[in-house]
């Protein structure tokens, strides 16, 4: 089987149709319309087997992953979904393989309209790079450098899942209902893209939670010259998470929680006069979002714990060139 | 040295400015404003060290290369470059390394007025995806679909430089002047970004040499549903080829010129009754074009020599998952 077999094979036929897709894969460039009057927003991220997930994640889950966190980055934007690249390496060319990949990859492209517009397959270590092109209105981009001090802080969803389900499996522990809850919400992400086009209508500062709510808090603090204060209490847990804490008998680990990464909720500030509103959109649209916490004029992020003290939690992060898995 | 540090170093202030991009590396996405009424043409390649470029080769070579492969993309399309996304995956976080790349990515990144809008470095094996895209009139790209039986067909510049180059790194043949040149044009090939928008005026069918000669002629071929006539002793090749065929008293080896790949030079039809204008159009630009053959109605492709016989070269091209270097 050649490159080009599989190219053609798994890609040209699995691209969801678009008007705006005038040429897909099968020349040497796609060829696109964007729309007129909107503006670009272009992501790449690069998942690497054994780093970005662990070795033993199914094909198709993979696929959905893949895509889930470029979404995610467009989603931080306040932009809408529209066509995908995507460069796999591959130890062998194992179609099966490919073939539940993309049915992973398409479960989630087709929730979002998404395009697979071109794709290059070599021969290496299992590597997925993806290139996602999505429109955001003129001057309605949520950028990182919007947030003032005295703004409130939001995220969407529940934060630590992903980084409990991830530790499950790099320590083998048997997985209960809580723990394969977690792990599910590592697989399958759900990238915020509707909570970030109703942010466009706001002026907001917004991020998704990829490397762990401290450090990418603290891109929008350094963007936009702020400090943080964030009560740790007010960080929402999933049912699954306070059983898993509950069952442990212990108190919930917020330096896990709150520096784990693969969250792939959005983190953003808005000022409070507004949040009132944003609140009652989100509310309209079922769209789970929990304030906690304010943005400050220091330059620092003060994690508070239930009895207002400053918590010493370590903003490690999520260093690919430390922490291999 | 963190992730964020390597990407804000090399990436952020290597960029190259433009008015349409609105936000370059630095928040979830780029923002970018595409040109009124023109298409975008996308495209991606990966580049695996040990594959697609011998183990030994510079950084400097490898950045170079890897805008110049995905330049040469858009070239086949007839499209004008405009922003690349970069994914690199490091070994380790080489500093010097990666200055010496972006040196050589900025070198061809200059020339073409491409501005790197987004990057995400990885650890893992060497490996470079690079996403690029450039504008093209509406309904001016170069198709692969457009030959007809009785086009003449040609191609830019000089054929079989690289493969002789890179058997030569492989072989450890001492590198005389002649294979120096070949070296060169392996590591530094040119894209024909000029010479794909001026076959935008004209109904061609383009493509670039990336895989070989006779395995890229043959997606036009299939596209188009036609066949092709070559005649080998047409092909252009370089005065150092010629010299080190010379040397080694022996006749050009046209399985190697018309199999190889890494050519990068653009191979197209065009109708008879263009072609004299296409031509004073290449010789203004000073720009080397060759005919080599011409389209015909049958479903396949003869290379025919001096004599006039048909030759059986075997069209392998380049298959990642078979022939790794």
């Amino acid at each position: 089987v050649s490159e080009f077999d599989l190219i053609n094979h798994f890609f040209k036929t699995s691209a969801l149709p678009r008007d705006d897709v005038l040429q897909g894969v099968g020349d040497d460039c796609a060829l696109l319309a964007p729309p007129p009057g909107k503006q670009l927003a272009i992501s790449t991220d690069t998942l690497i087997s054994g780093v970005h997930f662990p070795q033993s994640t199914l094909a198709a889950d993979i696929g959905y992953k893949s895509l889930a966190v470029n979404l995610s980055d467009l989603a931080a934007m306040g932009a809408s979904p529209a066509w995908a690249s995507l460069a796999i390496s591959l130890p062998e060319a194992d179609q099966s393989w490919l073939a539940n990949f993309m049915q992973g990859f398409n479960e989630l492209a087709r929730t979002y309209n998404v395009s697979l517009v071109g794709g290059d397959t070599t021969c290496g270590p299992l590597t997925i790079t993806l290139n996602i092109v999505g429109f955001v209105d003129e001057k309605k981009a949520l950028k990182r450098n919007r947030a003032k001090a005295g703004d409130l802080i939001f995220m969407t969803g529940t934060l630590g899942d992903a980084v409990t389900g991830l530790n499950a499996i790099l320590n083998k522990t048997p997985l209960d209902k809580n723990l394969q809850y977690c792990v599910q919400r590592l697989n399958r992400p759900e990238p915020q893209i509707n909570a970030g086009l109703l942010l466009t209508r706001f002026r907001v500062a917004a991020i998704d939670i990829s490397d762990g709510l401290l450090t990418d808090l603290n891109h929008i603090c350094t963007a936009s010259k702020t400090g943080a204060d964030i009560f740790l209490n007010q960080l929402p847990l999933s049912d699954s998470l306070k059983q898993y804490y509950a069952q442990g008998d212990h108190q919930p680990d917020w330096q896990t929680i709150s520096c784990g990464g693969d969250d792939y909720e959005l983190c953003f500030s808005c000022d409070a006069q507004s949040a009132d509103e944003m609140l009652k959109l989100f509310k309209a649209q079922q769209i789970k979002v929990t304030q906690i916490g304010h943005m400050t004029s220091g330059m620092k992020i003060n994690c508070i714990d239930a009895e207002g003290k400053v918590r010493n939690l370590q903003n490690r992060g999520y260093n690919h060139f430390n922490e291999k898995q």
